[in-house]
This record gives C-alpha cells, structure tokens and sequence, in this order.
C-alpha cells in the first residue's frame, strides 16, 4: 500500500476540542506528527530549533516567503509565522503523516497546493453545546461569546470544502474515527496507481 | 454521521481469499449483511426464502427483469440469479451495510447505478503468490491453471475502477482495513451534507 505519508489538514472551530483530540491522536498513532512551523519570535526556554519551531530572523522568514517555500504564513503579534513546505514535502516522502491545524481559509490553499491532502473539519455534537462549551468557561463577556459563536458559525459555512466531518462528541471515538480516515485513505486506488507494477502482474 | 447504510461491493481475482475475508468481516461487524440474492433454482434443504435466497419461478424472475428490478443478473447451469434493488434500497435506508461480491463487469455497472456504493478490490501479496495458491490446491491441469492466471490478470487489469485496494496478506488485517473503509466513508461530507441542519447551525 501507498508508502508516502499523507498531509492531513484539521480545522474546526475554537470549543470543539481539537486540540485534545489532535494530542491524543499523536500519542495513539506514531506515525503522526504535527508540522513544525518556521517563526520569527524568540525561542522560549527549552524550546529546540527543528523540533518546536524552525527559528528565523526576520530577514530569513521574508526570503522564504519570497522564494515560495512556505505553504502558509501568518503575521501575529508582530511576529511571523509560517509551514515550511520542504518539511512538509520531506515528511510526506519518508511516509510519515503530518497534521496541519490550521483555519478554513489556510486549509482552503493548502488543498489547491497538495491537491492529495486530507482535509477534516472537526465539529461539536451541537451547536447549542459549542456555547455551552464556550461559555462555561465562565471568562468572557456576553459580547465576546456572540463574537466566538457568530466566528464559528461563519467558520461552519466553509464546511463543504472539507473532505471528512468528524463530531467530537467523545475524544476517543473521534481519534479512532481520525484514525480510520488515516488507514483507508492510504487504500484508495487513487494513492497506489502502481498497485499493479508493486504486485508483478 | 451519515446514518444510511453503505453499499459495498468487492471484486478480486479467484485465490486471493476475499470469501474467508468478508466471512470473517460479518462475524466482526454485525451492521454488515451480505446481499440477499434473487434466483430460479430450487431451494436445498434447510435453505429459508429472504434469508439464503428469495426463491422465485422463472415466470416471476422475468418479470423482475422487464421491470428493472434488479441491479444485475446472470444465467448459470439453467438458473437465473440476480441482484433485487428493493433488498439494497431498504438495507441502505434501514443503516444497514450490504455487501456485494461480484465480478468486475457487474461491479462497474453497479458503481453507475450507485455512484455512492463503494468499490473495493482485494488483491493477493503478488502475483506469484497467486499462482502459489493457485497450483497449492492441487487439483488443476497446466492449462487449467495458465487459464485461471489469465482471467486474473485481465480482471487486474480493471482495478483502476475501484476506490480502495486491499491486499490479503493477512485476513485479520485485511478485515481491520475494510472495517477503517467503512467507517471513515460514513464521515465523507459528501454522506453529510446535511451536516449543519443536523448540528443546528
């Protein structure tokens, strides 16, 4: 079966638990990594350049924005951020999956670039529960939860340029679900047109 | 997720086990039933209608024909058997899934009848291993054998109509690769484009 890694990009909106599931996933599957991202911020204590963040002066980050050789990037806090397409590329031929968690409009490019990435948008088992999700952190104003709410409900429009939906309504069944996709989209035809050339026929 | 059952048709050459495979799929996954064929011949003993076959006379059986109420049919030693569409169309609508194991010309007609069926093709580790397994029974000519490889390599030949590979190295695997295929199609969200009514977005 196809021995190339796959590029496997999430999306969802803030309160449906990406993140946890996105962690749990790494640790059941080590085939799976997330991508590391090219920053221009200053290294935190601990951090290992290549490992947590590709480190770059602010000089660097803009040739490689100029040389094509990030697939997205980001300015933030005065800081840029960006995936670098060569360790995306490098993962994917030595067969290891890469996870890119990134928004709808990222996600968006990144399928016109890697027309064989695997998009999955991440939902909450209701909208209603997002909210609850989201106000029961107890931290924000009644403006900014209708902020976040009307932010996830735009987010939900772009839902049909995703490949896969996954409800998180349990973090297991939702890493196993992520898992499945993983396991038979590397049995479609479509990734082993040498099938037959593999097999001697 | 999508709650309508899958219509999952399996195709591969003769030797490459797919009647152990899918035996052992049923036993592993009790929301999957084969398809319940229509034919002419006399039922055997123990045999019940609507479960082994839906037994009919050949007055009846022709009249499904001009009908159209088959998806595929085939005459074979003086019987005719067939493929009733009601039994598929209820299964499907129950959330039932339905297997259907058929040869490669009947599998492309069904995928144009069906276009949200799902195709798998199993395949042996190679294609010697084939005719390993072939000439491993024992009780075939030379030229029975050369005839066998033969039709194998043409039915090879139309693999790049299917959606999934599946190679049968191992049943177990092969069962647990199926099993992934199931469910990760039940979460493509061209099976839930209902999605945001369904969460209440």
């Amino acid at each position: 079966m196809s021995r190339e890694g796959l590029l496997i990009v999430v999306s969802g909106p803030s309160g449906t638990g990406k993140g946890t599931v996105l962690d749990m996933l790494r640790k059941a599957n080590e085939n799976v990594r997330y991508s590391v991202s090219a920053t221009t911020r200053q290294p935190r204590e601990g951090e290992i350049d290549g490992q947590n963040y590709f480190f770059k002066t602010v000089d660097e980050f803009k040739s490689m924005i100029e040389k094509n050789e990030l697939v997205e990037w980001v300015q933030y806090c005065n800081n840029y951020y960006g995936t670098p397409k060569k360790y995306i590329d490098d993962s994917k031929a030595s067969g290891i999956d890469i996870i890119l968690e990134i928004e709808v409009e990222g996600a968006i490019n990144i399928k016109k670039m890697y027309p064989d990435s695997v998009l999955i948008f991440i939902l909450p088992p209701s909208f209603e529960e997002l909210q609850r999700r989201i106000e029961g952190r107890g931290t924000e104003k009644p403006e900014v939860i209708a902020q976040r709410m009307e932010k996830a409900r735009r987010e939900f429009l772009e839902v049909d340029k995703y490949d896969y939906v996954v409800i998180n309504n349990n973090v297991g069944l939702a890493v196993e679900d992520i898992n499945s996709i993983i396991r038979s989209e590397k049995l479609r035809y479509s990734r082993n047109t040498d099938i037959r050339t593999q097999l001697g026929v």
